[in-house]
């Protein structure tokens, strides 16, 4: 039995030369011209079987634009691997990936397209990123060093709350959101929280990747800028990556952790943890980087500090009530794409 | 419903600029210095659910790489994508994988892992190609003119036979081939035919690309080799393309396809068409290309003339007994992805 993915990293690691990986896209050549990543969207794992094909096709390049962002890299070229059931309407699909690469200048490259054996759909996207126009460097996961402070580009939580929402019956479609029974009649429930619910769902279905936020970080002076990465897996999890390719230790503060309107009364219909869906629910698709602590991006990127690059390897968040009190170590919860789910 | 594939990539053209499409691999930039390709191999469509994990790795890189022969490129970067089910042994894979990059010098860059929400098995990858030592220009399926003559880098039909054997029963496993019950015990057939129906199999299974002969034909003088493309869908409807983007006709003559030894009374025993796997069977990964009739390629790489590029539009294939006599329009009969199986 294989353990998790980053046991088999590790694995791999001792045994292979591995070491173009490790960010979110690699750089060909080594601190070349490309930046290079690739993703795949599965139905059951990453989005609900029977999802319009132009909504799978549109969260596909959302997801692997966030590895673009994490690098500050500019959208160049795509490929696409499209394995597809019987039946699947491929025009659909293709006219929303190639319509929603138009605003981006992505150039679909190239492709390969089969009929699986079953009902299963995999989507796999490859990127190419070029330095984007003022970009100096690449963003990278290891730049974080004692003092920086840490970032989130914006709100964690909310997707996983969509995909509460989606599991118990909610959907998208012909741009509407419907609600599971009970969410949406008027009765019992405040307005407010089926307004929430109903982002919450569309911010899982499209997030939207943060790639001027990567282009305004890649055009810091180099050095300046310290770690980046983009939140797929859990901010749990991905800072715990991004502090062990630093060799660096963090401290988190539960209090600043920013939620989106509505997500605390949303987790409790839910009957869900809001800290534990922030901290592991994953799908975030938000930049999480350090600065200087002398400098903070623009006010209109919606960045919150939310702690500081420590020392050592301990990674920890101090929680005030009602998340309990006191600084603890914070586990490397959310996604482990070999014995649970996503990015 | 969807048509087929080349239909679907007609209608794409039509609506959105892909004209970075059309060969084996992408050359990025245009004219530049990567060219690249993607690939999936899928349980149940490409190969048994069940094979040995390290022989789904062999495969799918050795598929991939075909495609960088027919640019006559040298293999560099990988990217995988793979979504796998519980349970399944990726150190196997990832070892069977990267021992099998070293000859090529190809380094693993990137990746992504997931877990299906069935039994499936899709495995995807990116590989970029450079311009090999002295070579001058990258081959491309729009080169052929007429007069050239038309080369296949080897012999047709064998892995369809393979195919055939597998979906009967063969298996490959600790390097040894079994074949199906009857075949193998020595009774009523001769031994001359097991030892092709193991070749075979064992030809479907690990096909081996003809990156140097790739190599060979991009060192020639830039024009001089006309256009290359890989067989993976049938001999057939792979002419067919590279007629297309030439915007020429062809003839091949029947007689000289070359088949592997033992071949015919191989599909005899197979009850299947030799000619027929010989055209449509595909998942041959050799090279199919044109040279000036003065050129041949050098005897080391077994290659065999099979006819000549003409003007007009017509592809047609002379036939002589056992496959009737006379020239025939030659159906673009092979693999579509989205109405039938590989590549």
């Amino acid at each position: 039995l294989t353990g998790g993915e980053d046991d088999l990293l590790r694995w791999l690691r001792r045994r292979f030369n591995l070491s173009l990986i490790g960010d979110d896209a690699a750089m060909l050549p080594a601190g070349g011209p490309f930046v290079v990543t690739v993703d795949s969207q599965i139905a059951g794992t990453h989005f609900p079987p029977g999802l319009d094909p132009a909504q799978v096709a549109r969260r596909l390049l959302a997801v692997n634009l966030s590895d673009l962002a994490a690098m500050g890299a500019a959208p160049a070229y795509a490929f696409l691997a499209l394995t597809a059931p019987r039946g699947f309407d491929h025009r659909r699909f293709f006219a929303a990936l190639l319509a929603a690469c138009v605003p981006h200048r992505l150039r679909l490259a190239g492709g390969d397209l089969s009929r699986g054996p079953g009902e299963g759909l995999t989507a796999t996207l490859t990127l190419f990123g070029t330095r984007p126009r003022g970009g100096t460097h690449w963003l990278r996961r290891a730049g974080a060093s004692a003092g920086q402070r840490l970032w989130l580009g914006g709100t964690v939580g909310e997707s996983a709350a969509g995909r509460l929402l989606i599991d118990r019956g909610a959907r998208l479609g012909a741009g509407r959101i419907t609600l599971p029974a009970g969410w949406d009649d008027g009765r019992g429930r405040p307005r407010s929280l089926a307004a929430a619910a109903r982002r919450a769902v569309r911010r899982h279905l499209l997030p939207v990747p943060q790639l001027e936020l990567g282009w305004w970080l890649a055009r810091q002076a180099p050095g300046a800028p310290g770690a980046a990465i983009d939140v797929s897996d859990g901010l749990a999890r991905d800072l715990h990556r991004l502090c062990a390719a630093s060799g660096a230790g963090a401290r988190i503060d539960a209090a600043a952790l920013p939620f989106a309107a509505g997500f605390v009364p949303l987790c409790a219909a839910l009957g869900a943890d809001a800290l534990e869906l922030a901290l592991g629910g994953g799908e975030d698709y938000v930049l999480l980087f350090t600065l200087p602590a002398a400098l903070a991006p623009p006010r209109r990127f919606g960045c919150q500090a939310i702690g500081t690059i420590t020392r050592g390897h301990r990674v920890s968040i101090a929680s005030v009530a009602p998340f309990g009190s006191g600084a603890r170590p914070l586990a490397p919860s959310g996604w482990d794409h070999l014995t649970t789910g996503p990015s």
